[in-house]
Protein backbone atom coordinates (compact mmCIF):
# COMPACT_ATOMS: atom_id res chain seq x y z
CA UNK A 1 0.00 0.00 0.00
CA UNK A 2 1.09 3.44 -0.58
CA UNK A 3 1.94 6.37 2.08
CA UNK A 4 2.89 3.19 4.91
CA UNK A 5 6.65 4.10 4.54
CA UNK A 6 7.98 7.34 6.92
CA UNK A 7 9.31 9.71 4.42
CA UNK A 8 10.68 12.99 6.16
CA UNK A 9 7.81 15.14 7.04
CA UNK A 10 7.59 17.60 3.53
CA UNK A 11 7.22 20.64 5.90
CA UNK A 12 10.86 20.24 7.08
CA UNK A 13 12.16 20.53 3.34
CA UNK A 14 12.62 23.75 2.03
CA UNK A 15 12.97 24.92 -1.69
CA UNK A 16 16.80 25.39 -1.46
CA UNK A 17 16.98 21.79 0.33
CA UNK A 18 15.71 20.47 -3.37
CA UNK A 19 18.19 23.39 -5.05
CA UNK A 20 21.12 22.07 -2.51
CA UNK A 21 20.88 18.92 -3.80
CA UNK A 22 20.18 19.29 -7.81
CA UNK A 23 23.66 21.18 -7.66
CA UNK A 24 25.50 17.98 -5.86
CA UNK A 25 23.44 16.15 -8.75
CA UNK A 26 24.53 18.11 -11.27
CA UNK A 27 27.99 18.68 -9.79
CA UNK A 28 28.70 14.98 -9.63
CA UNK A 29 26.91 13.52 -12.55
CA UNK A 30 26.27 16.27 -14.72
CA UNK A 31 22.99 17.81 -15.43
CA UNK A 32 20.68 14.64 -17.23
CA UNK A 33 20.85 13.43 -13.89
CA UNK A 34 19.30 15.94 -12.05
CA UNK A 35 16.01 14.24 -11.78
CA UNK A 36 13.02 15.25 -9.89
CA UNK A 37 12.45 10.88 -8.79
CA UNK A 38 16.33 10.78 -7.87
CA UNK A 39 16.06 13.97 -6.08
CA UNK A 40 12.75 12.77 -3.72
CA UNK A 41 14.38 9.21 -3.46
CA UNK A 42 17.76 11.33 -2.31
CA UNK A 43 15.12 13.56 0.21
CA UNK A 44 13.48 11.52 1.28
CA UNK A 45 10.41 12.58 0.61
CA UNK A 46 7.75 11.58 -1.94
CA UNK A 47 7.91 12.80 -5.51
CA UNK A 48 4.78 14.78 -5.54
CA UNK A 49 5.94 17.24 -2.79
CA UNK A 50 8.62 18.35 -5.26
CA UNK A 51 5.69 20.33 -6.41
CA UNK A 52 4.64 21.99 -3.35
CA UNK A 53 7.79 23.99 -4.23
CA UNK A 54 8.61 23.95 -7.87
CA UNK A 55 6.34 24.39 -11.08
CA UNK A 56 8.69 21.42 -13.04
CA UNK A 57 12.09 20.30 -13.26
CA UNK A 58 12.77 23.64 -15.53
CA UNK A 59 12.14 26.05 -12.68
CA UNK A 60 14.22 24.18 -10.42
CA UNK A 61 16.93 24.24 -12.86
CA UNK A 62 16.45 27.91 -12.80
CA UNK A 63 16.37 28.18 -9.65
CA UNK A 64 19.88 25.92 -9.44
CA UNK A 65 21.43 28.68 -11.30
CA UNK A 66 20.02 31.48 -10.13
CA UNK A 67 21.60 30.57 -6.91
CA UNK A 68 24.82 29.94 -8.48
CA UNK A 69 24.93 33.42 -10.23
CA UNK A 70 23.95 35.13 -6.35
CA UNK A 71 26.62 33.41 -4.72
CA UNK A 72 29.04 34.40 -7.31
CA UNK A 73 27.87 37.73 -7.63
CA UNK A 74 27.96 37.87 -3.89
CA UNK A 75 31.71 37.04 -3.60
CA UNK A 76 32.41 39.41 -6.25
CA UNK A 77 30.98 42.44 -4.60
CA UNK A 78 32.13 41.36 -1.12
CA UNK A 79 36.15 41.26 -3.14
CA UNK A 80 35.81 44.50 -4.95
CA UNK A 81 33.79 46.36 -2.92
CA UNK A 82 35.13 45.25 0.55
CA UNK A 83 38.48 46.46 2.67
CA UNK A 84 40.88 46.31 -0.20
CA UNK A 85 40.75 49.76 -1.38
CA UNK A 86 44.26 49.01 -3.50
CA UNK A 87 44.00 47.86 -6.62
CA UNK A 88 47.74 46.45 -6.51
CA UNK A 89 46.65 44.43 -3.28
CA UNK A 90 43.20 43.24 -5.34
CA UNK A 91 45.20 42.22 -8.32
CA UNK A 92 47.32 40.07 -5.93
CA UNK A 93 44.59 38.45 -4.47
CA UNK A 94 42.53 37.80 -7.27
CA UNK A 95 45.89 35.88 -8.27
CA UNK A 96 46.05 33.95 -5.41
CA UNK A 97 42.42 32.77 -5.85
CA UNK A 98 42.36 29.43 -7.56
CA UNK A 99 45.20 28.45 -4.81
CA UNK A 100 42.22 28.41 -1.52
CA UNK A 101 42.00 24.90 -0.94
CA UNK A 102 38.78 22.51 -0.17
CA UNK A 103 36.50 25.20 -0.70
CA UNK A 104 37.72 26.97 -4.09
CA UNK A 105 38.13 23.13 -5.51
CA UNK A 106 34.37 22.81 -4.54
CA UNK A 107 33.41 25.97 -5.88
CA UNK A 108 35.63 25.12 -9.40
CA UNK A 109 33.95 21.85 -9.55
CA UNK A 110 30.32 23.64 -9.02
CA UNK A 111 31.65 25.94 -11.82
CA UNK A 112 32.87 23.53 -14.53
CA UNK A 113 29.57 21.39 -14.22
CA UNK A 114 27.74 24.76 -14.88
CA UNK A 115 30.15 25.48 -17.77
CA UNK A 116 29.98 21.79 -19.48
CA UNK A 117 25.69 21.94 -19.09
CA UNK A 118 25.99 26.04 -20.83
CA UNK A 119 27.65 24.65 -23.66
CA UNK A 120 24.18 22.98 -25.01
CA UNK A 121 21.84 25.00 -23.18
CA UNK A 122 21.11 28.79 -23.45
CA UNK A 123 19.57 29.49 -20.09
CA UNK A 124 22.51 28.18 -18.51
CA UNK A 125 24.62 29.43 -21.10
CA UNK A 126 22.94 33.04 -20.48
CA UNK A 127 23.92 32.78 -16.34
CA UNK A 128 27.55 31.48 -16.70
CA UNK A 129 28.17 34.65 -19.71
CA UNK A 130 26.26 37.17 -17.15
CA UNK A 131 28.55 35.84 -14.12
CA UNK A 132 32.02 36.06 -16.23
CA UNK A 133 30.98 39.55 -18.16
CA UNK A 134 30.35 40.92 -14.08
CA UNK A 135 33.90 39.26 -13.00
CA UNK A 136 35.51 40.82 -15.75
CA UNK A 137 34.32 44.02 -15.32
CA UNK A 138 35.14 44.28 -12.05
CA UNK A 139 38.83 43.26 -12.77
CA UNK A 140 38.79 46.03 -14.88
CA UNK A 141 38.35 48.45 -13.11
CA UNK A 142 41.44 47.43 -11.14
CA UNK A 143 43.53 48.32 -13.72
CA UNK A 144 41.43 51.22 -14.65
CA UNK A 145 42.38 52.42 -11.38
CA UNK A 146 46.05 52.07 -12.08
CA UNK A 147 46.00 54.44 -14.98
CA UNK A 148 45.71 51.65 -18.02
CA UNK A 149 43.64 53.18 -20.45
CA UNK A 150 39.96 51.51 -20.82
CA UNK A 151 40.64 48.93 -23.83
CA UNK A 152 43.98 48.24 -22.50
CA UNK A 153 42.33 47.86 -18.86
CA UNK A 154 39.64 45.28 -20.41
CA UNK A 155 42.37 43.42 -21.93
CA UNK A 156 44.76 42.70 -18.97
CA UNK A 157 41.47 42.26 -16.84
CA UNK A 158 40.69 39.40 -19.26
CA UNK A 159 44.03 37.90 -19.08
CA UNK A 160 44.46 37.89 -15.47
CA UNK A 161 40.58 36.21 -15.47
CA UNK A 162 41.77 33.84 -18.02
CA UNK A 163 44.58 33.07 -15.76
CA UNK A 164 42.43 32.29 -12.48
CA UNK A 165 39.94 29.84 -14.68
CA UNK A 166 42.40 28.02 -16.13
CA UNK A 167 44.79 27.70 -12.94
CA UNK A 168 41.58 25.95 -11.30
CA UNK A 169 40.89 23.70 -14.37
CA UNK A 170 44.99 22.79 -14.71
CA UNK A 171 45.50 22.52 -10.86
CA UNK A 172 47.24 19.38 -11.53
CA UNK A 173 50.05 20.82 -13.76
CA UNK A 174 53.56 22.02 -11.68
CA UNK A 175 54.37 21.79 -8.23
CA UNK A 176 54.08 24.16 -5.68
CA UNK A 177 56.95 25.95 -6.63
CA UNK A 178 56.07 25.95 -10.24
CA UNK A 179 52.71 27.70 -9.33
CA UNK A 180 54.33 30.13 -7.20
CA UNK A 181 56.45 31.13 -9.84
CA UNK A 182 54.16 31.02 -12.54
CA UNK A 183 51.29 33.04 -10.19
CA UNK A 184 54.14 36.05 -9.88
CA UNK A 185 54.88 35.90 -13.23
CA UNK A 186 51.39 36.49 -14.49
CA UNK A 187 51.23 39.50 -11.30
CA UNK A 188 54.26 40.89 -12.92
CA UNK A 189 53.44 40.55 -16.61
CA UNK A 190 49.97 42.46 -15.76
CA UNK A 191 51.43 45.19 -13.91
CA UNK A 192 54.26 45.60 -16.62
CA UNK A 193 53.43 48.74 -18.82
CA UNK A 194 54.37 48.15 -22.67
CA UNK A 195 55.73 51.15 -24.88
CA UNK A 196 53.37 52.53 -27.52
CA UNK A 197 52.97 49.69 -29.97
CA UNK B 1 10.79 -14.32 -31.45
CA UNK B 2 14.55 -12.90 -31.37
CA UNK B 3 16.48 -11.93 -34.48
CA UNK B 4 13.65 -11.34 -37.06
CA UNK B 5 13.94 -7.56 -37.03
CA UNK B 6 16.69 -6.73 -38.58
CA UNK B 7 19.40 -4.81 -36.71
CA UNK B 8 22.40 -2.99 -39.25
CA UNK B 9 25.08 -5.93 -40.43
CA UNK B 10 27.13 -6.04 -36.95
CA UNK B 11 30.15 -6.81 -39.41
CA UNK B 12 29.79 -3.38 -40.28
CA UNK B 13 30.57 -1.78 -36.98
CA UNK B 14 34.21 -0.87 -36.22
CA UNK B 15 34.87 -0.32 -32.73
CA UNK B 16 35.65 3.18 -33.72
CA UNK B 17 32.00 3.57 -34.63
CA UNK B 18 31.51 2.65 -30.71
CA UNK B 19 33.81 5.19 -29.69
CA UNK B 20 32.58 7.82 -31.68
CA UNK B 21 29.18 7.41 -30.58
CA UNK B 22 30.22 6.94 -27.59
CA UNK B 23 32.00 10.61 -27.77
CA UNK B 24 29.18 12.32 -29.14
CA UNK B 25 27.21 10.92 -26.04
CA UNK B 26 29.78 12.07 -23.93
CA UNK B 27 29.70 15.20 -25.51
CA UNK B 28 26.02 16.12 -25.30
CA UNK B 29 24.69 14.62 -22.25
CA UNK B 30 27.67 13.76 -20.03
CA UNK B 31 29.52 10.73 -18.97
CA UNK B 32 26.79 9.06 -17.00
CA UNK B 33 24.89 8.76 -20.26
CA UNK B 34 27.35 7.01 -21.76
CA UNK B 35 25.54 3.41 -21.72
CA UNK B 36 25.85 0.31 -24.23
CA UNK B 37 22.31 0.06 -24.58
CA UNK B 38 21.83 3.30 -25.47
CA UNK B 39 24.43 3.59 -27.79
CA UNK B 40 23.12 0.28 -29.51
CA UNK B 41 20.42 1.41 -30.18
CA UNK B 42 21.85 4.76 -31.64
CA UNK B 43 23.95 2.28 -33.80
CA UNK B 44 21.03 0.16 -34.54
CA UNK B 45 22.57 -2.92 -33.29
CA UNK B 46 22.17 -5.67 -30.48
CA UNK B 47 23.44 -4.72 -27.09
CA UNK B 48 25.18 -8.05 -27.31
CA UNK B 49 27.48 -6.74 -30.85
CA UNK B 50 29.25 -4.42 -27.66
CA UNK B 51 31.04 -7.41 -26.77
CA UNK B 52 32.48 -8.72 -30.17
CA UNK B 53 34.42 -5.35 -29.53
CA UNK B 54 34.85 -4.68 -25.57
CA UNK B 55 35.24 -6.13 -22.58
CA UNK B 56 32.98 -3.83 -20.55
CA UNK B 57 31.72 -0.05 -20.46
CA UNK B 58 35.27 0.47 -18.57
CA UNK B 59 36.72 -0.93 -21.57
CA UNK B 60 34.88 1.48 -24.14
CA UNK B 61 35.38 4.45 -21.70
CA UNK B 62 39.04 3.62 -21.90
CA UNK B 63 39.12 3.68 -25.15
CA UNK B 64 37.44 7.10 -25.99
CA UNK B 65 40.08 8.68 -23.66
CA UNK B 66 42.74 6.97 -25.68
CA UNK B 67 40.97 8.31 -28.63
CA UNK B 68 40.90 12.16 -28.04
CA UNK B 69 44.61 11.62 -26.24
CA UNK B 70 46.23 10.12 -29.13
CA UNK B 71 43.95 13.06 -31.72
CA UNK B 72 45.46 15.60 -29.21
CA UNK B 73 48.87 14.71 -29.25
CA UNK B 74 48.98 13.88 -32.79
CA UNK B 75 48.05 17.82 -33.44
CA UNK B 76 50.42 18.71 -30.69
CA UNK B 77 53.18 16.90 -32.42
CA UNK B 78 52.36 18.08 -36.01
CA UNK B 79 51.86 21.61 -34.90
CA UNK B 80 55.33 22.35 -33.24
CA UNK B 81 57.69 19.69 -35.03
CA UNK B 82 55.94 20.54 -38.36
CA UNK B 83 56.76 23.45 -40.70
CA UNK B 84 57.22 26.17 -37.92
CA UNK B 85 60.78 26.32 -37.27
CA UNK B 86 60.38 30.13 -35.33
CA UNK B 87 59.57 30.01 -31.87
CA UNK B 88 57.50 33.36 -32.41
CA UNK B 89 55.56 32.29 -35.22
CA UNK B 90 54.87 29.39 -33.37
CA UNK B 91 53.74 31.26 -30.17
CA UNK B 92 51.40 33.59 -32.48
CA UNK B 93 49.98 30.61 -33.71
CA UNK B 94 48.86 29.30 -30.37
CA UNK B 95 47.20 32.45 -29.49
CA UNK B 96 45.56 32.53 -32.35
CA UNK B 97 44.10 28.56 -31.64
CA UNK B 98 40.95 29.13 -29.76
CA UNK B 99 39.64 31.39 -33.07
CA UNK B 100 39.47 28.38 -35.04
CA UNK B 101 35.72 28.21 -35.54
CA UNK B 102 33.57 25.19 -35.72
CA UNK B 103 36.06 22.53 -35.70
CA UNK B 104 38.00 24.76 -32.53
CA UNK B 105 34.48 24.82 -31.08
CA UNK B 106 33.75 21.21 -31.30
CA UNK B 107 37.32 20.33 -30.18
CA UNK B 108 36.63 22.32 -26.94
CA UNK B 109 33.22 20.88 -26.17
CA UNK B 110 34.77 17.23 -26.59
CA UNK B 111 37.39 18.63 -24.15
CA UNK B 112 35.13 20.54 -21.31
CA UNK B 113 32.94 17.37 -21.36
CA UNK B 114 36.36 15.15 -20.58
CA UNK B 115 37.43 17.60 -18.26
CA UNK B 116 34.09 17.83 -16.53
CA UNK B 117 34.34 13.60 -16.20
CA UNK B 118 37.90 13.89 -15.25
CA UNK B 119 36.78 16.06 -11.50
CA UNK B 120 35.83 12.81 -10.95
CA UNK B 121 36.70 9.74 -12.58
CA UNK B 122 40.87 8.78 -11.78
CA UNK B 123 41.48 7.39 -15.29
CA UNK B 124 39.89 10.28 -17.27
CA UNK B 125 41.97 12.88 -14.83
CA UNK B 126 45.43 10.74 -15.73
CA UNK B 127 44.36 11.22 -19.65
CA UNK B 128 43.29 15.04 -18.97
CA UNK B 129 46.88 15.26 -16.61
CA UNK B 130 48.72 13.50 -19.49
CA UNK B 131 47.71 15.84 -22.74
CA UNK B 132 48.28 19.03 -20.42
CA UNK B 133 51.79 18.20 -19.22
CA UNK B 134 52.42 17.49 -22.74
CA UNK B 135 51.28 20.84 -24.22
CA UNK B 136 52.63 22.61 -21.61
CA UNK B 137 56.49 21.24 -22.34
CA UNK B 138 55.89 22.21 -26.00
CA UNK B 139 55.03 25.55 -25.15
CA UNK B 140 57.79 25.87 -22.72
CA UNK B 141 60.13 24.66 -25.63
CA UNK B 142 59.30 27.78 -27.53
CA UNK B 143 60.12 30.20 -25.03
CA UNK B 144 63.05 28.43 -24.05
CA UNK B 145 64.26 28.67 -27.40
CA UNK B 146 63.73 32.34 -27.23
CA UNK B 147 66.44 32.10 -24.18
CA UNK B 148 64.22 32.38 -21.47
CA UNK B 149 65.50 30.57 -18.48
CA UNK B 150 63.96 26.91 -18.43
CA UNK B 151 61.65 28.07 -15.12
CA UNK B 152 60.71 31.15 -16.76
CA UNK B 153 60.33 29.40 -19.66
CA UNK B 154 58.38 26.94 -17.84
CA UNK B 155 56.19 29.92 -16.25
CA UNK B 156 55.54 31.75 -19.27
CA UNK B 157 54.37 28.31 -21.54
CA UNK B 158 51.68 27.66 -18.59
CA UNK B 159 50.56 31.31 -18.61
CA UNK B 160 49.90 30.93 -22.64
CA UNK B 161 48.07 27.55 -22.54
CA UNK B 162 46.29 28.91 -19.67
CA UNK B 163 45.46 32.04 -21.85
CA UNK B 164 44.14 29.29 -24.48
CA UNK B 165 42.00 26.79 -22.08
CA UNK B 166 40.32 29.79 -20.68
CA UNK B 167 39.74 31.95 -24.01
CA UNK B 168 38.34 28.72 -25.90
CA UNK B 169 35.99 28.30 -22.09
CA UNK B 170 35.44 32.44 -21.88
CA UNK B 171 34.06 32.31 -25.77
CA UNK B 172 30.95 34.40 -25.59
CA UNK B 173 33.16 37.48 -23.48
CA UNK B 174 33.60 39.75 -25.81
CA UNK B 175 33.34 41.27 -29.48
CA UNK B 176 36.12 40.70 -31.97
CA UNK B 177 37.84 43.42 -31.44
CA UNK B 178 37.82 42.89 -28.19
CA UNK B 179 39.58 39.23 -28.70
CA UNK B 180 42.07 41.05 -31.17
CA UNK B 181 43.27 43.27 -28.50
CA UNK B 182 43.60 40.84 -25.74
CA UNK B 183 45.07 38.20 -27.92
CA UNK B 184 47.71 41.11 -28.76
CA UNK B 185 48.01 41.73 -25.67
CA UNK B 186 48.80 38.69 -24.13
CA UNK B 187 51.63 37.79 -27.00
CA UNK B 188 53.34 41.20 -26.32
CA UNK B 189 53.46 40.40 -22.65
CA UNK B 190 54.27 36.97 -22.81
CA UNK B 191 57.21 38.00 -25.37
CA UNK B 192 58.48 40.70 -23.07
CA UNK B 193 61.67 40.61 -20.75
CA UNK B 194 61.31 41.55 -17.15
CA UNK B 195 64.00 43.40 -15.45
CA UNK B 196 65.71 41.09 -12.84
CA UNK B 197 63.13 40.85 -9.83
Amino acid sequence: MHGQSSPRSRASLTPDDWIAGATVLLTDHGIDSVRVDVLAKQLGVTRGSFYWHFKDRDDLLRCVLNAWRDAATEQIIERFEGEHADPRALIKELISLPFRGRAAERAARIELAIRAWARRDAMARQAVDEVDARRISYHAQCFSALGFRIAEARARAFALYAYEVAESILSNQGNAAQKAERSALVERLLLTRLDPA
